[in-house]
């Protein structure tokens, strides 16, 4: 494809995503699909000869949209908010048309230091101090692993650089809330850690790791003769967006001397606004921190925040230095590849640049503010209606809920709620996440998708309230 | 950002990467800026206030264009090619625009089948059997990191689910060409092997590794009570392009029980031409093996391919099945997040689906047969030319070469090696990489951006002979 024909196919290209953004809302929110359809629809391989870029288009339209899930729907409330602001689909698309890398620093130097820039502003905005430094990851999966293994070096002081995790004497423990992310234990997993030194902290009934719990399990670890390596503290959990206690988990960790990485994927967002900063209270204690703008803060996938107190550290960790990447400048500047597993790095502050300068701060905070209320309203609404239940504190903008029905219990209340579930997202109205919570299975209301307004939240709760009982 | 600004915007954007890549062969290659240039250029902190569009495309022509080495240049000689064709870059834009995820299958259907589907037909294009299945990475570091985790746990029958690599009898040793990558060495001390378990074997005079050498480290870490876990092999070493010997060493493994993951990031483009499939010659005793789709091949970054031949192990090693990420088919559909480490998934088939489609593979492979010729014609010069010397087989499209007037070696040589090899950076006519081979300096020229033709290759022939008596 020539620049010519770029241009001209990219021009039908904006005014698809511009016509899709627009009319999203007509369409059923979760895809109405069956496993297998478009795999049955393409040809079994590529074809020899070039085809029209109409040919290819006419499949995005016909075949690929029936099978997409509308994370940009005003009624998406599914998983956590994924929002691509369209400023940020700009700076992406900036990214992957300039097609440069960042390797190092010389390697495309405007790459480094737009990165380092506005990580920096995102700090200030975050009301984290200036003793963080931050590198985009791609996600708080990658975030978190790397900073386990970060864990897992200080606590060894640097075992990788002789038997690794084979050779230490004590075996090295992390401690999680129960409530906890997946990627959390898979990443302790995948560290090397065993899933015999993963410790499952109690929580209370607010769904918050429990201090006192944790206090306990790390001195029962010490009398055994382990070594307490870590303890990964949330802000935001995925069930219920509960808010592990910072302060008090970041005082047992440096009495102790583990590693507080602090999983901020999703309430991270929400320092932007002062308001929301009791939540982070003691985050100041934390090594390490995640915050994945490309979630509820609306940066297009993927922009994964990882900030690090002590920058040496995981720059020893992570340091490669061949002599095909060296550079006559390599002590002056920062070389990205040394702040993550990856060597080849996208220009993604692209994304992040153009959305802070496009919307401005206000307009953010006005729009988290918005999500907030929202919340707030369909809580009170569910709170005031005969059986309805809300499960959890809406501290953020989630709500865990449940309709309970005269006479059902256990199983059969599962059942219903399954049930319900399933008919509104196959119905493609709205598109909610089933998930279990004390081992009961209830539904994730997450408002906060880009073009979520009050009259989306509106009918979703006329339509909650029919669904149970069609 | 509203979607008719977007329209609006966008249309200007495709104008400037239009006008940027038709327009690129007048920049310098390489950025000439010093380190801090953009960093003090830019405000202090995020703008309160929505700034015009306008102001943020004036920063991008004024301030980040001359801080970019173009990687899409005709005259990028540098590191290994990553080409964005522009057909691929459309089929990015298209997945930012959507802004779509692939946690599950069910979060958006087309995007895990079209990743199935379109990395069968490269798995064909390649030459692999059916035996092999594939899964989009970041890059060739994390798939290195994915295969010796996965090597990592079939050795030890899962320790993950027990104490991990902390209670294991016998250290697992990893084994390496000295001229593997360095993301080969950063991903088996990130998988927590240590520097101590991993062998560095040696290689012949064409850099290759010596299946003989490997077979000895072996047996001796048998004698030794340790036990051996994993090789890597490459396909295409990053200073060289040296091609280690697949069969060799693939029975070898086999023999002894190994992992075999084959590093082919750079050399993997090239098995879409049948005329270098000996290449890989016993590439199918591997385990596991890398294609940097993103390299030469042309998918804009990122899309490095990880095949492997026991997709259920790799599942069994990255599985998380938390409540809420649960579907009702999940039986019988593939949720890619258990194939590698993030959970998030951007829509990253459509970039190689547009650029198969819209090029045909009978283009990627006339383009990349030109770059192999034109790689050719400069080894010729080359070797026909005094003072010129070839330090490597010219296999693939990367040329190993040194200037060596009379009476000049040692440190001397490097001196002007390094010399010249900085001013021809510096003048922004040609990007080239410095590197070493044998413990003395050279510089790598490696043929195959997108828009290199022979015209190219034979001024950085003209200008390779003046800079070096400037």
């Amino acid at each position: 494809m020539t620049p010519e024909q770029f241009r001209q196919y990219g021009h039908q290209l904006i005014d698809l995503i511009a016509d899709y953004r627009q009319g999203i809302a007509e369409r059923p929110v979760m895809a109405q699909v069956e496993p297998g359809y478009l795999k049955s629809a393409l040809p079994d391989a590529a074809p020899q000869k070039a085809e029209p870029f109409e040919a290819i288009l006419d499949d995005v339209n016909h075949l690929l949209m029936p099978g997409l899930s509308h994370w940009q729907h005003p009624n998406f409330f599914g998983y956590f908010p994924s929002n691509g602001t369209l400023s940020s689909v700009l700076g992406d698309f900036l990214s992957t048309g300039l097609g440069v890398l960042g390797l190092s620093w010389q390697s495309s130097p405007a790459l480094s230091e737009l990165e380092e820039t506005t990580l920096d502003w995102l700090r200030q905005l975050l009301g984290l101090s200036a003793q963080w430094s931050g590198v985009i990851q791609d996600t708080a999966s990658t975030s978190t692993l790397v900073a386990l293994i970060c864990a897992r070096e200080r606590a060894t002081e640097y075992a990788l650089v002789r038997g690794g995790l084979q050779a230490e004497a004590k075996p090295l423990v992390v401690y999680v809330s129960a409530h906890a992310h997946s990627s959390v234990d898979k990443a302790a997993l995948l560290a090397g850690f065993g899933r015999d030194n993963i410790r499952l902290i109690a929580v209370d009934e607010q769904f918050a790791m429990r201090p006192e719990a944790l206090r306990e399990a790390i001195v029962q670890d010490l009398a055994a003769g382990n070594q307490p390596c870590a303890v990964v503290a949330t802000t935001g959990t995925t069930a219920t967006t509960a808010l592990d206690p910072l302060r008090s988990i970041g005082e047992i960790a440096q009495a102790h001397g583990l590693w507080l990485h602090v999983d901020s994927a999703m309430a991270g967002s929400a320092m932007i606004l002062p308001e929301c900063r009791w939540m982070w209270e003691g985050i100041e204690l934390a090594d390490s921190v995640v915050v994945n703008a490309h979630k509820w803060l609306g940066v297009a996938f993927d922009c994964s925040i990882y900030y690090v107190r002590d920058p040496q550290h995981l720059i020893r960790v992570m340091s490669t230095n061949p002599s095909y990447l060296q550079s006559a400048v390599d002590d002056e500047v920062k070389n990205l590849r040394d702040w993550g597993i990856p060597l080849g790095r996208r220009f993604r502050a692209l994304k992040l640049w153009f959305m802070l300068r496009s919307e401005g701060v206000e307009a953010l905070q006005q729009r988290l503010r918005r999500d907030l209320e929202n919340a707030r309203w369909l809580a009170e609404q569910v709170q005031a209606t005969a059986q309805w239940a809300l499960l959890a504190p809406v501290q953020l903008q989630t709500l865990c809920i449940r309709h309970c029905p005269a006479g059902l219990d256990g199983e059969a209340l599962d059942t219903h709620t399954k049930g319900w579930a399933q008919r509104l997202n196959a119905s493609g109205d709205a598109y909610v996440t089933p998930a279990t919570l004390d081992g009961r299975w209830m539904v994730r209301v997450s408002v906060g998708a880009l073009p979520t307004e009050r009259e989306h939240v509106e009918r979703l709760w006329e339509r909650l309230q029919q669904i149970v009982n069609d």
